[in-house]
């Protein structure tokens, strides 16, 4: 492994981005030092409180059962901006295709775009498409940035976890990696799995009712549940404990990931949040998603356990302790 | 020409490049009917008042004389926001890195965004990055998004130039197109000529003096001068005839141009805004931009000549007029 090089792996959302972002990409474009990341920056301009995220999408194959990469690219932008509990208003759109790819397919990829910012309540309002000759680039790239509005006065942020919070998912974990996986050229395994890609903005809104009793939101994507647990509890100096047992994964996720070693803790989702809630209001804000469409199979999976060291265990289903550490190295490239 | 297929004149910021957008990209994802583009959009958000803007740079090398894919990144989307007249304030960086792009040239180039978004006075506060595997991508491709705030009440449009305003623009024309080429593998052809990326707000903040006189600013970058006037005669519904002998443009530029038979009247620049300014204040604005270290060559280029059909002409050194088109196809492909 040349050290001097950029890695497959550094763009796993695993361990070695935190690398690359903390050692390289941080330390030269941030003024001020950053302790963790949220999923989009907070600024504030002429009065207004904002939240700003930018994502680039570069998922292979670019359609996959259930979606696209334009879908991805509005849901992904518009989950960041609502892990801030901000509502989502304006998205950018750039383009980088490769020569030679197909208008058709482009024509599709514009229409879901279209489609999901219209169901997210989003408007596109500005782009920039660049062309790159056939070979130096794959078909199509998106970046999508996003602003949205902060409305409340919350304190909603990695770092504000505590202990005995319950820690709440919306639904089955690892669709979306396991649906782009399967549809991956020389796999192509047919596992009934369908994407998870969907706007959560419309369920944070709801959330927003805990008040300051919503300690946490983030969306496990790249690295899965157990890399973002691991962020969260890093940047709260928390311990985090699973429950095995509780982990709402589909029966198809889990023969594919049997199948090829795969831990569905680590696969992207796309359309699930993780939500970190003061313990006498968990039991409200878990019927809180299950009366939302996208929230029908939330569970509560863990429990912060105490001001440490940032450590996550999982409680197996036999009864014993393990550790989850984060994702090492590139589990599965371009799932996003 | 495969009419279903994407080609690089599309991405040259010309006539294909235009036509993909008005027939496709647009067409599928604004809701409402756009009349031409500016170079950002201008939002609404809890009461302020905001210019939003996106672009991929691809540029091909990606270190060239005078500058590199990072200030360009930066100086391109600063630009974006200061043709609204906008404060630029904050931008979000998307990185997508090919496996194998060397850390040391990562380093280098983030220097540079670092030092350029220092100089420009605006906040890098939110990033993104992606690997994709080596022979998918091109080294390195940027992402810039931006954020500025209009505390301005004028109307600086593409659709604001009037019959009788002066065409202005604050130095020579091309050099930034020509410093990427004779950097390009093959060519390696010393011009002498650096890039002129730079940061125009300090410029522009200087223009606004020139209060409600002050109609038009559009940085003439992909499809240079003669593509982006096109663009204002036929958004403004006016004629423009420019004087050829009044373009400032350097000996090493008109050389290089002149042996690969390229005109630069359609080579991009980086550092460049174009103004069209009432006829009244037209001196007062020349000495605005010659007072400004990056207006030293600034030059009245021509006139609004009347309401009409957005045709661009131009006097040429004999006196005669011929007509300027939009460009074509792709001149000079990877240019930003």
């Amino acid at each position: 492994m040349n050290n001097d090089l950029i890695l497959l792996g550094h763009g796993s959302g695993g361990k070695l981005s935190h690398q690359l972002l903390d050692d390289l990409i941080i330390a030269k474009l941030s003024r001020t030092p950053v302790r963790g990341q949220n999923d989009a920056a907070l600024v504030e301009l002429a009065g207004a409180k904002l939240a700003f995220t930018t994502d680039s999408y570069v998922v292979d194959p670019i359609f996959f059962p259930g979606g696209n990469i334009g879908d991805l690219a509005v849901n992904g932008t518009v989950n960041d901006l609502a892990m801030m509990g901000a509502c989502p208003r304006f998205l950018s759109v750039g383009l980088i295709l490769e020569e030679g790819f197909s208008k058709a397919e482009l024509a599709a990829i514009l229409d879901s775009m279209a489609a999901a910012a219209e169901s997210a309540g989003v408007s596109i309002v500005t782009g920039d498409t660049k062309v790159v000759p056939k070979g130096k680039g794959d078909r199509i790239f998106i970046n999508t940035s996003g602003i949205g509005v902060i409305e409340h006065t919350l304190t909603i942020d990695g770092a504000s976890a505590q202990p005995g919070d319950q820690v709440l998912v919306n639904g089955s974990i690892g669709d979306h990696g396991i649906a782009v996986l399967s549809a991956r050229e020389g796999l192509e395994i047919d596992s009934g799995i369908v994407t998870d890609s969907a706007a959560l903005n419309g369920l944070v809104q709801e959330l927003l009712a805990l008040g300051e009793s919503l300690h946490v939101l983030r969306d496990p994507t790249r690295g899965g549940v157990a890399t973002t647990l691991k962020e969260i509890a890093a940047q709260s100096e928390v311990n985090i404990v699973l429950d095995e047992e509780s982990l709402p994964i589909n029966l198809g996720v889990k023969g594919v990931c049997s199948i090829l070693g795969l831990d569905p803790l680590y696969v992207a989702n796309e359309g699930k949040l993780l939500a970190i809630v003061a313990p006498e209001r968990a039991g409200e804000a878990l019927e809180i998603m299950r009366r939302h469409p996208l929230g029908k199979d939330a569970a509560v999976i863990g429990e912060v356990t105490g001001t440490a060291d940032g450590r996550v265990q999982m409680r197996t289903s036999v009864g014993g302790l393990r550790g989850v550490e984060m994702l090492a190295g590139e589990q599965l490239p371009r799932i996003c």
